[in-house]
């Protein structure tokens, strides 16, 4: 079925992917990806199942495809938040974890089916996951101003660590709610700083960085 | 097909499921969830695939029982690891650590699947994952000494924060292989002892435990 006028209907289709992928992420949040049909996806498009395959060849894609948006949606949030050439380390972490928790708060079952979801070892989703780690590891890494020693396998390690340890919080945090936002986010902020620390008994020039009115020598 | 002597036939097939789980812990090692039939499970068992789902209804079924196996086994390597009642809070986690490393480099593979697994938002293998946190912020809480404050939400938070910490260096640890066992064990306990710091900030009787020589007042 292709069309006549390859530039008109290239936006067409764009865009219906695009609301396609706005229903999936309500879709897949509300319900599991295996008792999810592509018929219900179809009926809530109010499109044949045809069509919807014409957009996205399988379920598995469909699904994919919004994982990948909701993680996506997760990194600019946090990205716009920590635009500033200006604030010091501390500042933007802060700023970053508001933004991050207004996410997680915002769109709870998004934020839960991105990080519950996996299907197995899928190799598609797991590039997501741990692209948006690797993501957040190279952000904090710059933003925090940790230079060259950044790329040293120890503080990427202790970085994406940490990012776990804010991800399996945030996860506790939607579904149990017993504790404040703001103190999650001091429990998020004083362990990077703590687990930095840990890193660079390992890795001496960082330590410099970690109080907050240093600057980098 | 119910036998005659229901107990002789009662052992039978749980050994023959305890067998078929060994077969399964290593063949979703090799293999994803979704690429894997019950038929390449009935042929490298050595069985019809009817006889197969005799003792596992279906696939989802002996893929969770593998996962609960090896969540089990992660569990009892490191509760061994820490059964004392002599040793001070941090030579328990050391041990703790090390024998959780040990499993890790053993099995790694068995390990990645664990943690990798998820199958979307299945709700029996997020319990088993869930679980497995659980269990470890308990032993934590009891073994660290943590006592009445291990149980406030602030610390269990921290402890599972924790957890995850320990899950996602461990992964990368074994996909990249950067630094040695030792100097990621270190950092997974100094973390520890750094985040619970920064957790006891909002609850001070916690501040005693975390030096290595103090006793609870």
């Amino acid at each position: 079925m292709p069309g006549r006028a390859p530039n008109k209907r290239r936006l067409g289709v764009d865009e219906r992917r695009a609301e396609l992928l706005e229903l999936g992420l309500e879709l897949f949040a509300a319900a599991s990806y295996e008792t999810l049909s592509i018929d219900a996806i179809a009926r809530a498009a109010g499109i044949s199942k045809g069509l919807l395959y014409h957009y996205f060849p399988s379920k598995r894609d469909y699904y994919t495809a919004t994982v990948r948006l909701a993680a996506d949606r997760l990194l600019n949030a946090t990205l716009e938040a920590t635009e500033s050439d200006e604030l010091p380390p501390l500042e933007l972490l802060q700023r970053g974890l508001s933004a991050y928790l207004d996410f997680v708060e915002r769109h709870g079952q998004t934020y839960a089916t991105l990080l519950r979801t996996g299907i197995g070892t899928d190799p598609e989703i797991l590039t997501v996951i741990e692209g948006t780690r690797d993501a957040f590891v190279d952000r904090l890494a710059e933003r925090l101003g940790l230079g060259h020693e950044g790329q040293g396998p120890l503080l990427r390690l202790a970085l994406r660590g940490w990012v776990g340890f804010v991800e399996v919080t945030s996860l506790s945090w939607l579904s149990e709610n017993t504790i404040s936002r703001e103190v999650l986010a001091e429990l998020m902020s004083e362990t990077l700083v703590a687990t930095l620390s840990a890193a660079s008994l390992k890795s001496p020039q960082v330590t410099d960085l970690l109080t907050p009115d240093s600057s980098i020598e």
